[in-house]
């Protein structure tokens, strides 16, 4: 009789490489399935450690274009920002890994999807969600959470079972990252009172070493996807990686914030986005000039429940699709140019122009705007303010003592 | 038979000062009033000048402290950003500078209340709303939109009514300030494709003039007020006027946006808030430490609705003090020092504590999250991600060609 | 040289046909222009009517196929009680009318629309709002409210202009309808402390007068679309006529409203919509049994806005479109069909299935929620109130006096 | 050396009797403890019965004053119909009940807390949460759900340790009441298409039975709370008594509800809220007549947070106080009358009246708007329109093939 398969979002790293073994020693034939989605793995050596350390099959998918296209651009475009803070970064790629896995399950007819996650954050509640949003036929396995393995259980675990072991130090750091950023959490970053150290940071410089020239950049839209910058047309996990490069040398995108896990605890964590951040002031200042008011006014609560809904592994609901519509719609006229300098930690936009701008010097402020300043004006104003001038006058009547309340 | 008298907000301009000769020319008995909402004015030369260019009486008023206890505590409190943008400047003064007016009116039994704004801007909206939702029976005199003033027409009129007239030249700028922030109009900032210069800014270097080395506050808050810095108490308006001297020192808080007027335009706008930048940040950091997140993630609704509120010149409405209320209510908890570090034009919160801290490693994290990371988050997993589960199941049933669909 | 053109928005009564000469005498050539949104005129004799009185060209458009299918299954779907109170009726056919006016105008090469609101109204602030996001270039003219025409000055005019009078008194009434519901508002409803009499009504009788036995109905939903009743297949606007006649016999939709217009201030309306009443709570109850909790938490954030876009004329703006696209996304699952129960002004829901139910005693509640109740729910609950116990006990810390409080 | 306390939340029944014998058995002193949110329970027969089978000390404590006053009347002020459709009402009492348990808990020096709720439902979450958000430091013991004791286990223990078996059949229902309501589920009601028994109803008359002759209330409200009824004036818990009493003999307030829980999974509910239903929509009517526009259309977003928030069991959170707040505040002017008619399952509200009505006849319309309709409106309407007439003129001109674009 056959064995039962399992995918594992492997990583080449320790902790899933020692659950290829366990999962192996539990009766699994073992997939590692590798996914990239901006950390510029080495795909080769990972699928080849992954057959090494016992799985009967090695995928590695590069989804990058993928990840730029149908995840960072949401995240552009609604403005995530969790909490007022950061945009998303792991929350955004979940989704897409979840995705992948489930693709690789149903290819190789696997019961069951691992993963490596531990138990006080949000990760494992996403693959989680994600996976059964998709497949939820399909069983899960974290032998590192369900098992309890300590580091060194884990080295232990790799010893018996032949594993090779890193001989470089372990990071104080747990790190997260992809195109859209790059998220670092413990070590002595948990004293929320502590100044982060610059070890850090990997993705900029500090202000210190960024360069006493500012540099420009002209950054044009189509329906809110930016298509090219000075002039130059990119792939947007090109234009991605090259806004990352600049942004980065410039300090910029650097955050430190104390935030609500989705399990209801509060941790600190070190968030670097240079290309996010430019990109997303870029994106704001272009819809500035080109959305109507009620729609500029309306959109920010839908930005919250996309932010929230993501950050919450919602992204496989009929919420998020719903919510989706609306920002695609929203995005039609949100063509044209912004200007941006880039220097010592600031974006700083400086002009923005486009066919669909609602302020035209011609057009809108004058020729529409032209004969509204006089007798529209007092008009408009007698009306706007009549309902704080009606309660202003049943305030005082109340009031007067000759009044005879009605009940 | 005494003639009607109207109090006119006078600011020592050529504008104002027009204004008073028109005023009595067409019957009145003025009381010139200036009200100090942070320019720092010399109030004496005003008040002088306001009697010699004909005002039967002239008020100073100094209402910087309640400016800053009473109207700017609640924007930093609110976090209002318009658009996301900027911290709210004129909007702030006016319910505050419409009150004050209204009180000199009931104290010299006026009728009339006038003032000099344009016919296209929030300004006039904002001053008769506001005046008229306190005294809703005092009529509005605005000569100078009503008369179709140009500068022209005023400076003849100024020499036949014998009122110096200003020897400078005349800014290109149209420009608005008080202690939370300047705003800056007209002229070369009317083309958005253009980058603003220099001389459109006044409290902030330009990074290239800002000092290399940081300057760092601590800054304690007490129910959300900021107390003190680096150990010093203030009052309020003298700890803001102290922020924005060093924040504008390392060139933070200025601001180039695209802007949505209350009336129906477009209008593109600098803003300079270097104060305003960092205690806004600041406030915000130690609410993330001390704010529950079911309250973190609601206070930003009532966030929005209060700076359109105020902006929409309705503070002076029930509406305002229900959000007012509940922003009170808010604060109780929000107890604390953040150590901010000001360079190069950016404020970065690099350390935050509190007594109410709800991060706490060795309370909250551990004792009480100790155990949740086991059965704890699998069960919560379980639930959480059932709805999903259920709708990916029922999606899936009805895929199946076997299954005869209910009706 | 030829007169200019203007299409008129005619509806063969003695305002508009008196309008119909005023613009002739003023110089315009005339088309009248009835558009037929349910009221189930007699558009031939108004087309005839239209050319008797003076009109170069009579149009007339039975819009009620479009009006249900384009308009009212919004209404439907997005649930738009206007302050949680009445389906809109006037607000939802003025945007289709004026698409109609223009298209009209378009083809005459007309230069100019004309309506005959009055002046304290929604209706002028809507028709002359919509007509100018379709055509901006349009001139509107409003002959009744701009030359504040009262009914006698009407007689006189259509005396001296060989107008036709009517012979039957004048109601006291102001009325509205459309397929959707009719307004009424004006005379002795004035009074908001006066019952309405039982003349304001027309489409529904007095609960004394309705059936002592109860109708039933099965109505059958696709993707939101009511599509059957008891099996039968309806086009849209047949259907809401003939759940308008069976619900207005058993005397359901009676609405007596206090209202906030558009136009800042209150005024009373008494609203009949028995149709829509009907239709709007099988709607919902079916959502109710298909879409996911998160989309249904949500969702009423989009009907508020939906709902206060319409009321406030802004159908054919950027905003409206994006909510749209949100609107049918969301009704993707709602199929299936309620059971209602119409009996003495109630709508009772007594049953509802469909195939994309979410709530399936196999499938849901026992198969996937069968492990819950035990281990699940104790983590879950864990999880789940952290937040609350973490903030209780920092409470309680601080008010242990021997604690040394941090800053 | 002394036993551990625990207080536990009694009703009488099997399900608390036995749980009584078990903790005993585990090792407790118990404290029975039973609270009257207005079931108008026999509580010396309870207080009696809990010494009889095993505890050591029995408290009753009627608490429906307090429900009434602090309770139900921020349901009724904050409209809070859970899913748009009923009122809470388990939800309502749980903070309550928490709250007292609690308090004998400190007063006997008790370590824990002991429930009887199933593992399925909302109570046990709102039970554990709000327990712990007022003493984090108690242990909670729920016998029934973590020893999965089916009903006949039960049987078999009160057998065991001499507790009074019930001779009557087990009702099919689950039910819970207070002063506000009533909620019914399970049995028959599990089939969302099958019509609710007459026997699942029990506070309100079927239509069939129902008065011929409407019955007349007017209602008095101040600040929002009600005061009198037909001019004799009642205590809050005394009035919903009242008006339950008349209201239900008119069958009003049944309710039929496919509802999302708390713990993701849907159910079916029926639901009897006769007062609730009349008090609520005369208190609304009255918001209608007295509430600014602003307020009025903001304060349903308070009401929804506040719904869902009780429903969530965090009444005791920062969150929640920040919205009571908000609500207290908007109650200032919620004064005055409102005449309903009770008839036949409807609510209807004929009449209202208010000295802080802000639809007045003489002041308001006439007096203040009365010079709007003409230049006013005018005025107001092309400011109004500005902005869907920019865009369409933006709009227009892209779609000239002479224009050339921009970038």
């Amino acid at each position: 009789m056959s064995k039962e398969k399992v995918v594992l979002a492997y990583s080449g790293g320790l902790d899933t490489s020692v659950e290829i073994a366990w999962l192996k020693n539990a009766g699994y034939d073992v997939i590692a399935c590798c996914i990239d989605v901006g950390e510029e793995k080495d795909l080769n050596q990972i699928q080849q450690k992954g057959k090494e350390v016992g799985a009967i099959g090695s995928v590695v998918i590069d989804a990058q274009q993928e990840f730029a296209e149908e995840y960072c651009l949401i995240a552009l475009q609604a403005h995530t920002y969790y909490e007022g803070e950061y945009p998303l970064v792991s929350a955004l790629s979940r989704p897409l890994i979840a995705k992948k896995l489930v693709e690789v399950a149903k290819q190789y007819n696997a019961t069951t999807i691992a993963h490596g996650c531990t138990g006080k954050g949000n990760d494992q509640v996403r693959f989680e969600t994600e996976i059964h949003a998709l497949a939820p036929e399909l069983k899960i396995e974290d032998p590192i959470r369900d098992q309890h393995m300590s580091r060194e259980m884990e080295i232990e675990y790799a010893k018996e079972n032949s594993i090779p072991i890193p001989i470089s130090k372990e990071s104080p750091y747990s790190i997260d990252e992809n195109l859209w950023g790059r998220a670092n959490e413990c070590g002595v970053l948990e004293d929320p009172w502590a100044t982060a150290p610059e070890d850090a940071y990997e993705r900029t410089n500090a202000l210190d070493n960024t360069p006493d020239i500012p540099a420009y950049l002209e950054i044009s839209f189509e329906k809110g996807v930016p298509v090219s910058i000075d002039g130059e047309e990119y792939q947007l996990h090109d234009l991605i990686k090259y806004v990352n490069k600049i942004a980065g040398q410039h300090g910029i995108g650097r955050i430190d914030h104390v935030e609500n896990r989705l399990i209801g605890i509060k941790s600190r964590e070190i968030y670097e986005c240079p290309g996010a951040e430019v990109l997303l002031k870029a994106h704001k200042d272009l819809e500035d000039l080109t959305t109507t008011k009620d729609l500029a006014h309306f959109k920010p609560i839908i930005e919250k429940e996309i932010t929230d809904t993501i950050y919450n592994a919602l992204w496989y609901t009929p919420l998020f699709d719903s919510l989706r519509a609306f920002l695609v719609e929203s995005q039609k006229e949100v063509n044209g140019t912004v200007r941006v300098k880039l220097f010592k930690g600031n974006v700083i936009c400086e002009g923005r122009q486009s066919k669909n701008s609602l302020y035209d010097l011609n057009l809108a402020t004058y020729t529409a705007a032209d004969s509204f300043d006089q007798e529209s004006a007092a008009g408009f104003i007698k009306l706007y303010s009549l309902p704080s001038t009606v309660h202003a006058q049943v305030q005082n009547k109340q009031h007067m003592p000759q009044m005879q309340d009605l009940k």
